[in-house]
């Protein structure tokens, strides 16, 4: 039986776990791959600061990895982008597989390496979702499909914030602080509660269902900060979940891509996941709908998607992976002024006779229909939640500034997608 | 590019729509599989009955396809058990992949079909869940941890029933008249509502996980046929979903294979799953829970499975796939007596004074504990429903034995499971 090498550049959660799990499951992992796999050397920033003792050998010099011609593949578990891009590149430039779980890298530079790799494999499970694996559902298992939606809970942190909101009435900032406590938000949490964690996921997804070159900075992107009680108040009044969704659509020749709080029917599979878990909804041409649930953080699950990785690419070193080129009829984005979508604003407004009438006139003028209508009337003001009929983005952005400018709306509207 | 030639040997709803998803998207479907795919002839049973225009030669002599030296894969797609093995069997022997939908006749020759492949792939993503990708989601995405446990909704016909049962508070008869209205049963419904299909896709999903070789007998396997609105309504009481589940459980070197009625806790995700719809949850020793989603049958989907494995075999002709044998510990199944879980009973008695406490002492004497109880009054008799805490099987059928053959007990009481 021949041997694999592995070079494992950062050592951090996922890296230990993924050592481990080499270990715990050798003999599995051995008859699955169809031969032995051992790390070769480990690479970590400061060897000051790493206690454990692993059983193989370890240094702070990534090149004596990078440069070693013995190692078949070299993991990339490090954060950030531009350094671990270097790592990446100079990995495949000396003929090295590559498997990453570095989402963020991806999101920007997929494009650059896919080509620098050629027909070497990459593998990059771990950059979505987690334990779940996604990737190689899109890629391989719905093959035979167009991708005509993607629809994911893929941050954790969000989906943990909106879960204890409707469950236990907490506001934001309270459940933000307990998620910190419990280790499911960070110090800074606006990666994850801002919709960027989200949206570099998205990106990946999109990439191998169509191909599209995107950025970051090209989508719509808005986080869960805003969100209230009163928003939960309304999700449960019209039979609702509301979630944090990352959203990929194929609309003739162009790609809808957006992250953004969503209302979702009670019904909807998704609207069922709670808590940290993850899941996406893919809906394929011809297989319809499938999910896919699990947990999408944690070492342990993280490492779970490396490994498969490594498996694969063990199984199949003679024939290239499918890596973001898994089509030849490449999509545009569309643009965010087009995407069309029912909405939900929640307007504060005074308490004066005649709000209403000037609020629907905006809307009537602009060409936008109200679906429900609720009012709760406070001390000095009232709040109106209102939800509409499918509209234009461009014309729902308009109503809002219109709105906002009204000398009877006291804040700018509030505005969540509805997806039906 | 060089073209990969198929046969396909029956052209009912599967063999039909493989063939037209392989003319629709047949450029995303090169694009995928690295060549192009074409079909060069089709089989059927009966010319005359075959009223559909192909675009490619039928046929009703199966050695035309088998014998042809140019075809790359076969696909089985017909039904029952030993006349598929053989064209099988014979497709290997000369040296052609094969890709199946035949779970029937995997569930009895699985192991014989992989000895005669040898490092020839077969496919058979589609025999199991129609769509979705189960098959590559253990094998491959799964594979760095050893499989705890398999709960799988696989019988669409019996979750369809079960869903109108809870939601209409219809009797199971009515309900299975309009399955067969509807098409989601067959005229003789017995293969369905009696677990066996379930039981077929259980052999396979274990077989992967586990390498275990058991055949259909070897199982404990129940049917919906028994279930009443009494047993809905418990499960709404105290905070259950009523499933059929396929569970496969590891325990030592031991593998538990079952399919029955099952209580699932409200908030597990398989309980949630309603309708026609399949899912299968799967407890890995790393990546935790992981589960999916989607049409567990359809022409359209479970031709998406099909092609799937064309594709994967295209991508892979130089290296064998992953079969049957995907783990070099093979398990043992566990003595049905042996298998432990928390039951529901639900006993038809008498209305006479000391009935409950002869029940109650039957139970004690065995060493089964109660968990909650209910007991129903109506003219002449009483419904007990109770449930227990968890007790080997061996301990309940004695329980049930004892019980029946009370005097006071009008008929044998039915036994559902508890899943904790």
């Amino acid at each position: 039986m021949k041997e694999l090498a592995l070079g494992i550049i950062g050592l951090g959660t996922v890296g230990r776990s993924v050592a481990k799990i080499l270990k715990e499951n050798q003999d599995l992992i051995a008859a699955r791959a169809g031969c032995a796999i051992y790390i070769k050397k480990g690479a970590v920033k400061d060897l000051s600061k790493s206690r454990e003792i692993f059983d193989f050998p370890i240094t702070n010099n990534i090149d004596e990895i990078l440069n070693d011609p013995e190692i078949d593949i070299v993991l990339e578990l490090t954060g950030g982008v531009d350094t671990p891009f270097e790592i990446a590149k100079k990995a495949l430039r000396n003929s090295k597989s590559l498997v990453t779980a570095n989402k963020a890298m991806l999101a920007y530079h997929r494009y650059s390496l896919q080509q620098i790799a050629g027909d070497l494999p990459i593998g990059f499970e771990a950059s979505v979702a987690g334990g779940i694996p996604i990737i190689k559902a899109l890629r391989d298992g719905l093959g035979a499909n167009h991708i005509l939606s993607i629809h994911g809970i893929i941050n954790g942190t969000c989906n943990f914030i909106l879960t204890k909101m409707k469950d236990f009435g907490m506001e934001f900032d309270a459940v933000l602080k307990e998620a910190q406590e419990l280790g499911y938000a960070e110090a800074d949490p606006t990666f994850d509660v801002g919709g960027f964690d989200a949206a570099h996921k998205l990106l990946i997804l999109a990439s191998i269902a169509y191909g599209i070159d995107a950025r970051p900075n090209d989508m719509l992107i808005e986080g869960i900060t805003q969100i209230t009680q009163e928003d939960i108040a309304f999700a449960k009044e019209f039979g609702y979940h509301l979630k944090l969704l990352g959203i990929a659509k194929k609309d003739g020749d162009c790609i809808e891509l957006r992250v953004h709080p969503t209302f979702l029917p009670k019904d909807a599979m998704l609207g069922k996941v709670d808590g940290v878990m993850n899941a996406i909804s893919v809906v394929g041409d011809y297989v319809g709908e499938t999910l896919y649930y699990g947990a999408g953080a944690g070492g342990e699950a993280t490492a779970s998607a490396v490994i498969s990785d490594i498996i694969e690419i063990a199984r199949t070193k003679s024939s290239p992976m499918l890596g973001f080129k898994t089509t030849n009829h490449i999509l545009k984005l569309k643009p965010i002024e087009e995407i069309t979508s029912a909405y939900y604003l929640r307007i504060l407004v005074l308490d004066k006779p005649g709000v209403l009438a000037k609020i629907a006139t905006i809307l009537g003028e602009i060409g936008i229909s109200i679906d429900t209508l609720l009012q709760h009337n406070h001390k000095h003001y009232s709040t109106l939640l209102l939800s509409t009929h499918i509209c234009k983005e461009a014309e729902i952005r308009l109503a809002v500034a219109r709105i906002s400018a009204l000398e009877v709306v006291k804040a700018k509207p509030t505005m969540i997608r509805i997806e039906k």
